[in-house]
């Protein structure tokens, strides 16, 4: 039996205050909520679903670089490391893996200094504005990507 | 029985050549391929999917302002008016429907123009650098936030 | 009998939607009752006012082209064309007709890509933030205008 | 009887000058004879027109802050302060009163340093390029916006 | 015998007034002259030229879009689209055919804003300030690259 | 007896309309009640505080000329030409007596043009976003250096 | 008896080496002496005073997160990420505390790039150039906040 | 007998300082030795050399209108105005008479805020870096030009 | 018999390496066939056509000042000397001498600091793309403008 | 006998990489071997070379602040973080150690926003493009400066 | 008998040109003529002037460079290398030598590109918009400085 | 016997100076020392050195063409040329050898101007602020360059 490709979701700084801040705002579903439907969706789809979150840069390049060699698709939303990490798009650069970016809200409605991505320069694909429904169409875009790579 | 909620795609300048040059790079799935693959996926969500296409800014506008009154959601993927049209985008502001933006490529990892998005600045979500499977998503999207508001 | 001087009204692109939405904000007024208006002031002025509305650059282009041979002076609301477009701005400097910018709101309150105007280069006058007052007080001032050549 | 409304109109540095220099290009008219046309305008209409002209960005600020209490609404041509006083928008501001900028000369057909306006962000409406026309316009609009106000 | 190359000879917005206003600047010329010399001169070196002209940004790109299968080469005055739409930029690199640009002045000499050049950038030539003269040295110059092409 | 230190108190344009408007923003504190603040906590402090206030940028620049002979130390509130004048910087600059700038407000979360200030430049210390507290701090801070100074 | 309220002083990147490099310019006071003054003062106006710092941006996001629920305001003084932490920006804002921000010196006079800050876009007050006394004016300023939204 | 030429020499902002702050620096030489040097080599050549100075914009701007008529030829050296005061360049404009600017210091080498000047804009000669001997070679340079007028 | 129109071509720095260097990209046409080409078809149109070249700003200027008094119209290819050299423009501007501008390859096709031309201010035409055969438009274009100055 | 000077090598985000990914690009020499080769070269000058890396800033800034006063010079390869932190160069300033910086590539032929170093602004040199080679230069150039010192 | 200071008084590019084109507007004086009158005034008053003009920045540097041994001061007109060449600015330093920059025309009148320079950064004065009337005020100011040496 | 590789050392405008200004800061080593020292450290690594120097632009770019066919790499020190000669970029592309920038002072430590090279954007190398020891490095770099070419 085929091993399940593994698929790296990767949260950025202050995501992990999801739900708890504003519930009006941004809802009451939290970053576990969001990680748990990934990963059904994963299991769904024959995806093996790895989900972590800090809000050290340095930690997630050190995740980055890890999944070179031991996952198969990255989906990330830095948060505000989109717009300053440089060092971050080196290391999703060096990881030579299909690549999805994912922003909660429309970043181009935003203050000016959120409408530059260095992640994106990087990125096959950017989805923003699509709240938590984003990382499900990320997961669906990478799966379709497997599929064809493994049919070639 | 209800009524199937009405949802316009526009594509914006020379996306008619879809699939006409350059099949190795673009793909060889044509705009026709594309607009009969979303209204087969919006048949089976419900939707009543109606495409159209322009090179003129002009016959856009006029789409969008008719759309007001008939439609209850557009995707639009508005090709190099993206990053030039204030018109389409106050067009689209006074439309007063869920919008969402599309592009096939990754805007972020081309020329420095093609960057900025006006109509982004009014769009509820943009997804770039899917393919044709961008529309598919936005089609999605639109259906629940279309099936959220009935629910409301 | 001296013939009437024949004035152009020229409303850009999303003006046709004038008094359709948000009337609250922008009041129940529509394009059609300030062409109305326009057509009764400049009767009481002995103005023969001809007004036309397009969402299409080149139809605007086309019809400043004309004007050029049947008209006597423009008063124009390029709307979002405003700040984009040289073209209409070369097409009314071959008018070499009398010339007034207006506009319904103060484009200066507005996002910084609304305060550039490419027509106010060429304009005689610029009026902006008096509402469909705005129109009929471009209509006095042009009639004062072509009186005084007239006498001269 | 109810008490005449009150319009202070003001003018900003070198208006004084105005007659005085190139009559060939400015025209003869002279500040005092415009001040003279919008007092008599004024009685026609039933306000009371006061106006006033400085030098000096002090004065002006004083006169501003003086309005607040005993004015229903300003004209104000700021001359080159227009472009470089923050001092004076925020007077305009604090003033709280309806409030019209008005420019001899369409100040966008001049150097670039001359289209950039602090006043305009906290005016009502800028007419510029109308000679002293513009002044006139300026007390009509006021005027029906207090007769609005009073209506209501 | 062999088919005669075509040549489609583009002219942008405000093309058509050539020669109807200020003949003492821009000579007394039309654009229907400056097309039948082309006319002429493709005939006497076995070119068959096809002249158009539109101030609709959508009809340049339509017509640009058709030359790509009925034409061999393009010859394009894009008036002011020059300095503002990528559209056409994007048709005409969409079109692949061989590409001269052609201006009547030395727009280098004329406004800031006119230096910069969308077509430039996927154009193989650029021909400014030689007036009319400059459409037939692109004749010239497309006859010898297809004549070069033919003997490889 | 040791003479009592002399501090000036400086507050330029439109602050002499605090406590006057908006009170619901600003509070109901005057500018007098803020001077009178400031004398008492100068007086409980053994310093002679003096405190005036002009809209005039010269009349600022003459009492910063005249406090280098006759004070020991400034507090500035230069409101809107902080962001403008370098004539008030160079006279600051010349007064050669220990700084504090003072705003009523965070200006950093305002407008763009507020953020740069050229009298920081020469200002020992700046405190934004306190309300009045800000003056206290800064006679506080002003003593503790004066006192510094003594024992040296 | 009433809890104390409970304040974070978060120092950032090389705070702590305060004291130990060039005593001559910066002084001999170490951090760890800043944070004892702080603590007393604190003690003194019946505040409960929690000091940290760290060289790591990650770091000091976690403990704003924690700050949220068990913290009644933030003074923070971010070094270095003053200028270029979008991210502590945005932590900053979810932890939804009073919060002022302190610096050493006075930012607007060293390099350009210091001139910017992030964190004053979401602090309630600025004190700049106060020494190791814009710690203990900030804590006074909360604390007196703190009282006022008690007796509301 | 001919009436002497009257020249005003203007000095403003912070010029009034002159000899009394750092004299090791800017030496000992007062504004008044200054002026009285000038009004001596004014006598010399058969000038009138009238001297004011204000730290006050508008008073300057009164004292340029009322040269228009009274005086032959102006020296300013406008301080700190020089690089805002578009209303002192727009006066000296209207007062079309001879004007040269000197500086006592050469302003390049300064800050880049100072490298700008409005007044360079409209003057017939700029002196930078010559100290006070600056006013003495504009004086020779005013008496050479208002000669050759003369005998014209 | 009249004499020959004198017409100088000017080559500047990196010329003299045409052919020379990667063959395959730029030709194995060097200079001196280029010059001997303009020289053939200068004679066959009656134009005595002299030919220079200098990696030598200095040397360029002295050439041009030569012409102003010897020739009579100047072809020049500054190559990066015409992004970066105010003198050669000065200096074509002195020698009052019809210009023509060529440069081999599309300048707005390759670097961003390759698009500004100072010599395209002063030239009456430019020609970019055309390789070699842009000489001999520009002798056929100088040829004509001379003949018409003739016949006027 | 003397002690051997202390030199410590960091290397920043990313270079953990070296040799792993790309080895036809990057070579197959992995930062262990680039370590050894420095370890090597230090003993063989009598130096003890100590080399680390991190991904995180906060872990670069913590050993720089160790090095201050455990080692005796410092040579770094900040990799990305040489374009964005000035936390590290706050750091690195306050080391007051002898300081070289350097890459392995050129950083002024990739994109521009590398051509930006903070560090740079306080290093004693910079060395880019040698590849592992900069690193031996570092040490000879430190090693050199360090006996320099000692027979001073 | 002590020796008479040496000055060098150099020219740039196309000043050779002077008095030989467009004698309306510049007059009929040639460059001979201006250093013919230098040589003069520097004869009575005891300073030896050596006058040379070149086209070439090297040659003008490596007379700079010889100038900081044999000559006691420069007068530079540095023509358009004024605003281009560091290498001219980096010459001047090295020489040491007072230094006074001259233009024959206001050139912050002229064009943008005209407003810099690198010479002035380095200049004790700077003179511009007295035609050659500049050099004979720069050579009085030299005089009286060496004078002040002298008499040191 | 194999011909040993023939190296270029170029030092551009000024560098001629070194050693004779200011030499507590430069030190008291000429351009002739470190050529000397240049020549020797080639002869020990078989390496034939040449070095030059001029403050000519033109004549660097001829010997840089020269080059192409008689030398093996070029190390240069572009002095002031580095920042604005486009031309000796084009030159040093075409000599289509190993290339090495060097300069002695570390450039990003000094005026902005200074921090832009167009030399660094074609160079293998870079290396500043290593003084005469930077040549030396260099020399070693390319002695193993051409050694492991030799060696393929």
């Amino acid at each position: 039996m085929a091993k399940a490709p593994k698929i790296l979701i990767l949260n950025g700084p202050n995501l992990n205050m999801l739900g708890k801040r504003q519930p009006d705002v941004y809802g009451r579903e939290t970053l576990s909520d969001v990680e748990q439907s990934c990963r059904s969706r994963g299991q769904s789809m024959g995806l093996d679903v790895d989900c972590r979150q800090s809000n050290s840069e340095g930690q997630l390049i050190d995740w980055i670089h890890e999944a070179r060699d031991s996952h198969d698709g990255i989906i990330i939303n830095p948060g505000a490391y989109t717009h300053t990490s440089i060092a971050i798009m080196d290391a999703l650069l060096a990881a030579e893996l299909p690549l999805i970016e994912v922003h909660l809200s429309n970043i181009h409605r935003r203050e000016t200094f959120r409408h530059q991505s260095y992640v994106a320069k990087v990125a096959d694909a950017v989805l923003a504005g699509l709240g938590s429904q984003g990382y499900l169409f990320a997961l669906d875009a990478l799966a379709r990507r497997l599929n064809a790579q493994q049919e070639t």
